[in-house]
């Protein structure tokens, strides 16, 4: 059986994979125009950007295609829903450095760490930097699943309570309440914290309007670790330009690399994260994590007991 | 009975403690040198800097001595250990925001935020910020006590494992491990962040020298938001020149304010913070918390049960 990988792997990666699995002959190194092992490969482990319509109308045999991102909204998604493949992604790879970086963000708004490296490069020794609490406030995480639990239970630990809201308002774990997207509206008053981590879907694009940044707190922080287009971005501008929200931090955009010209980097209240949160160093180690037990599953005739598996037509 | 404010306190919390205490006597907004008032109070609450070893003589009724600060460094000890006197402090009062600013800037460090404040400053989009994880480091909490303990309990959260450190290694809460001061040097390799919060006491005053610093990891991040007094300054420049530790967050030094041409303010690896981490805005609120049950219990013949009282001959 192939398993062609367009996903990039260091050496004792591949010993790693070899070693687990001594029966599968693994393509590794290899582009997407490599048309005979694109045709032959039952499993296809990508990134996601490199794989278009016509690479997947030609992978003849491929049965699973294992992404190896958060979303697949870099794939073919029309060409993919219509074969019968099984999908999985990396769900949950990013939750430790994504939940990591939210609270490092959190923490650094409140107890005024900004300041304190503005005022050391001046020399400036004054005590008089603002800090206030976490412990006692509320946060509203959108999109309650991997990365926002992970992120709620921290919050918790800081004695953070959680609201959750997600599309139905069903429960998940780490939250002290949970909202649909319904409520929205009605809960932003009372949030000092206001997280997202959405993945784009047609449900999540445009959700989020003035009305709702209007309803914020002139104190809230609004936090963008999903996708940008989640709003229009001039709308967030307006918003932070009024007061409401106090202050943004930013790790998605629009467009990214976010425009040399875009007024987002200048502006005191925002900061600009250039999509790194999800980077620690340890995203193959992790892939492999999660490809492996899944690996062994689809070996034993088992796809159905597979990780991570992805509604081709809900798109997550 | 009359209890001598020396702390300045606001309006509405006068009426706290007259709503609390319709009996007692107090006296408010008082300055030391009035005479009358500290000849005749039972109790005196005070910041504790303003006090000398006269005041303490002149004061002939005193019998509890309430200090609002974590230390008793800037009272006449030697003064006070002569008389029988039974003194608090407001131990455990920065807990909440110091704990907050420890964990601020661990995750600041990891998470590359002082990178991403410098690039936005120069509208540079590069996602190579150096990140890395908190989840699974070693943390050695040196002075494992209110605030450490609080420090601890955040970064087993996030799943590191903490050492605390202790005169006599007798056990701590939210502490994985314990070690005395006599194991340090021996434990100090093993860890990825050594965070002091200890008093300044005789037996901790230098207890860091060369040696220690040397022994750390070349990864490692050495935070005190203790006392500066916990090693000479210049061992830790040396050491941070040579690359061990790999950095240190400094909330307090040997002379506050740091002096301008310090070489702390312009050292890349270094974060100056002007012991502010403390402060959060509900240093006279959380004073009263401590001390109103105190009061009850004091006016109640019930000192002996009174929270945070301090040996006097140890200085905390």
């Amino acid at each position: 059986m192939d398993v062609l990988f367009l996903f990039p792997v260091k050496e004792h990666h591949e010993q790693r994979l070899k070693e687990e699995f001594p029966d599968v002959n693994f393509l590794f190194d290899r582009k997407p125009d490599d048309a005979a092992a694109l045709e032959t490969s039952e499993v296809i482990v990508t990134y996601g950007a490199d794989l278009d319509e016509a690479h997947i109308e030609k992978a003849k045999g491929l049965k699973w295609l294992m992404v190896a991102s958060a979303g697949l909204e870099q794939l073919p998604q029309d060409a993919i829903a219509r074969r019968d493949l099984t999908v999985t992604n990396v769900r949950g790879i990013h939750k430790t450095p994504m939940a990591e970086s939210i609270l490092a963000h959190i923490l650094s708004y409140k107890r005024g760490l900004k300041k304190i490296y503005e005022q050391q490069a001046r020399a400036e020794w004054n005590k008089k930097i603002g800090g206030k609490e976490v412990r006692g406030s509320n946060a509203l995480i959108l999109g309650p699943g991997a990365i926002g639990g992970e992120a709620g239970r921290l919050l918790q630990a800081f004695g953070v309570k959680t609201y959750g809201c997600n599309r139905s308002g069903r429960k998940a774990d780490y939250m002290d309440e949970m909202l649909s997207f319904d409520g929205l509206l009605e809960a932003l008053p009372g949030m000092d914290f206001v997280v997202s981590v959405l993945p784009s879907t047609p449900e999540t694009r445009g959700l989020l309007k003035k009305e709702h940044f209007g309803a914020m707190k002139d104190t809230a922080v609004f936090l963008n670790f999903g996708r940008g287009d989640l709003y229009e971005e001039q709308d967030l501008i307006n918003a932070l330009n009024e007061g409401r929200p106090a202050a943004a931090v930013l790790d998605v955009f629009d467009i990214e690399p976010l425009p040399e010209d875009h007024p987002f980097w200048g502006m005191d209240n925002v900061t600009v994260s250039p999509h790194a949160s999800s980077l620690s160093g340890k995203y193959v180690d992790r892939s492999l994590d999660i490809f492996i037990p899944n690996m062994k599953l689809w070996l034993a005739g088992k796809p159905e007991e597979m990780e991570n598996l992805i509604n081709t037509e809900r798109g997550y």
